[in-house]
């Protein structure tokens, strides 16, 4: 007969207590398989507990597939074959890797924001308003494409900020633009071939080929993408940046947007991805038209996102999907929920018709505008000056800095990471392509600190002065 | 001639009035299939606005499918034989379709959840205080898994709750379950094979679809998924709900379990994915422990959501990796950001600790027994009781009810829709396999006002009534 101690049951009931005893002894193979039980009578009045305590324990047991019963005869274990339990934690988990690597004076990779900058206060109240007001609607599963009420703001929005009339039917709310990429692959069938432009962002094509899709790539003239390559490449799709291309920042000009909208329009299966990710950001001049709003022919995919513009951790982005593609977008994929919470939908809906997103918008386009003149002037004022040249493309959270060195930019880099500065260089973009630009840098200013600026500069002339001392040592050497 | 006024556009542009006029006057049936429209010149003039508003409502309507246009000829009504709504996914779950459709008395079909059970105030003075405390924390964008935080707090919960002793950096948070089943295709590749259940949840194949992977299908006995038939699929992954199992309700015993935990340590490249939606919810005894719980061999990939026990609308779900693949994973899909706002993460993290969600599943837990035990009663009180038989779980947001009929479940089912009943059976559910289960339907009682339960018990018995004259008339006839 079964014997368990009562007396110290950690806290547990006792029908809890009796069952992990008896589960304990089965995993154990203390109790045989199809071994019979004693009956719930019996087995109280030998443990001293109530019958009920047994009959609990017995129903949990059973519940979980330990025992079974057999009408008119009682319980008996389950033959469970135990599992390997050895191999328990072998291999090592991959441990946090966080807070590692050097820390840079001044980072020219990292990109976030400063808290100051976010709208806390009214982000806030925003969210109270709509707790309070709009519970029904906070809790209605919205379709695929996300809350209306929030796609017939950014509706509004893009009309009014970048002459683009769309219907809020044709915007399809996601959470992050990498998301958008992904469910523009499932949309368009995982052999999709997708042109990218080289140099160029090399997340987006991660992004693309962990969706399965196959990527291509076509060089970049001072016009953007080349058309003649891009025909090549024989894509369906092709991903670009026309109002400020990363790395280079060039502003693609009208004629060779139409060239592009033209290549799209020669076969049904092309379309254009426009990632319009940071025209927010214009600092001189009227902000550039969106390629979509020049697109008669319903080719040209829009995506922006809020990460940008409003908080990099807020996760919500959207597309535009011309017209034509709607009906077959959701009935091939409008069985998918949508992925961003209707708490922030709602919130940023809110956030954008009371005028907010406008007026944070400008107070950062000050604010960035700001720190953009102040390193500017830092970089002028700095004792390599003359070595130093900034290629001002009025746009955008980066600018370049092209350094006179004869040294190859790897080296340069070297030399600025020992001052505390990391930096990329628009060489470091290529992915196919033979670099044909060299000593660029690529300065995103977005997240270092405003009061680091001049010492940033500072160490910029120092690494260039220390640059030109080993090129001019091996030059003798030579 | 089509004839509107415009007196009154109730606010609308005329371009959109005409449009909506038009629009219903086709699902009307006022214009036929097929019937050609006027020109734009020729309805613009008829009508005295300008042709670009008859253009622009055109557009609209061939955007959205209403009408179709041939080339050197003009517009035409679509045949839209007035239910496209209806075909959309008879067999699907619950989500879809919201305002459409006809209007039931009581929808078994639909989930939602009462806005009276989000804890709103608790909510929004949580996300107050994460506002106030952690500005740092919301702006830093955490890696591909998450908000550590949040992570410690549900590697918390799920050692208290569910038996599982995991790591944080084994948990991966993302914008729904949807999302978190395509990035584990992502980074099992798209050749893989699922093995899912027959019966089972449609629209899990449809996601794993339309990531590229393939699936086949194993039955299901009383234990659960057959291994026989997973070992003739060829899967190297399964995805199973042992805790309750959609439709069914099975709950799968400890010798089943071990079964499938043998079944992947056989060969490397097997996993279990378990689906443990709806644990969180059992009304009689203890929960059944996890089999993740019980995977010694870190062969089970843990997946669950704060969609379903919280709030529909939150997207926030995780899933736990073993140990032995979160360095694989990192490599592979690491580059990833995560596809929830550390708003929400921070949100929920804070939620938890303070013991909140831990007091609200207890208030729904009791909130549904109680609707649940009202069914029961009002089942087995009402007038056609000896035909209907409750099978009773004792878990999760829907029961099973067993109806005494000679009719066929289609058959059936226009019946209650008739009495104002929308319900699906359990052999809507089967995808390859011929169902073995008939006259079993599946009440979710989830979203349906109480006060209405009481009726919709009675007019099922109406139903019954009903199906059981024309079976007899049949009989007769026959």
């Amino acid at each position: 007969m079964l014997s368990y101690s009562f007396e110290d049951t950690g806290g547990d009931s006792l029908y809890d207590y009796l069952y992990k005893c008896i589960k304990t002894d089965i995993l154990k193979g203390n109790l045989q398989a199809d071994e019979k039980l004693p009956s719930k009578r019996m087995l109280a009045a030998h443990l001293g507990v109530s019958v009920i305590t047994v009959e609990n324990a017995y129903s949990q047991l059973l519940a979980e597939g330990y025992i079974y019963s057999k009408a008119r005869s009682g319980y008996y274990v389950s033959p469970i074959g135990l599992a390997p339990k050895a191999q328990m934690d072998t291999a090592a988990p991959a441990e946090e890797d966080d807070d590692q690597g050097p820390a840079y004076f001044a980072d020219f990779l990292a990109s976030g924001a400063d808290a100051d900058a976010f709208p806390f206060r009214i982000w806030l109240k925003t969210s109270q308003q709509v707790m309070r007001d709009k519970k029904d609607e906070l809790l209605k599963k919205p379709d695929a494409g996300g809350c209306m009420i929030l796609r017939q703001q950014i509706s509004r929005h893009l009309a009014d900020f970048r002459g683009l009339k769309v219907s809020p039917r044709q915007i399809i709310i996601g959470s992050g633009t990498e998301y958008l990429y992904g469910l523009l692959v499932r949309f368009f069938g995982a052999d999709t071939v997708v042109c990218l432009e080289d140099p160029g962002y090399p997340k987006i094509e991660k992004i693309y080929m962990s969706n399965g899709a196959r990527c291509v790539h076509a060089g970049i003239d001072r016009d953007g993408i080349r058309i003649s390559e891009l025909r090549d490449a024989d894509a369906s799709l092709v991903h670009v940046s026309p109002s400020h291309q990363f790395p280079t920042g060039i502003a693609m000009p009208a004629r060779r947007r139409y060239e592009l909208l033209s290549w799209a329009s020669e076969d049904s299966s092309r379309y254009i991805i426009e990632d319009d990710y940071d025209s927010e950001f214009r600092f001189s001049g009227r902000p550039l038209p969106s390629l979509a709003s020049m697109d008669a022919g319903g080719r040209v995919i829009y995506i922006n996102t809020f990460s940008k513009s409003l908080c990099p951790t807020l996760r919500l982005s959207y597309m535009v999907l011309p017209k034509p593609l709607l009906k077959q977008f959701y009935d091939k994929l409008g069985f998918l929920s949508c992925t961003v919470s209707n708490f922030e939908q709602l919130t940023l809906a809110e956030f954008i018709e009371d005028g907010h997103f406008e007026r944070h918008l400008n107070r950062m386009r000050v604010y960035y505008r700001r720190k953009r003149k102040r390193f500017f002037d830092a970089i002028r004022g700095c004792r390599a000056a003359q070595r130093m040249h900034i290629i001002e493309e009025g746009a955008g959270l980066h600018f370049l800095l092209r350094i006179d060195t004869s040294l190859p930019d790897s080296e340069m880099k070297k030399i600025l990471a020992r001052h505390g500065i990391h930096i990329a260089s628009i060489s470091d973009y290529y992915v196919k392509k033979k670099p044909e630009m060299e000593h660029v840098f690529i300065v995103n200013y977005s997240a270092i600190d405003s009061s680091r600026i001049e010492e940033a500069a500072d160490r910029i002339a120092q690494s260039i002065e220390e640059a030109q001392e080993t090129a001019s040592q091996r030059d003798c050497a030579g």
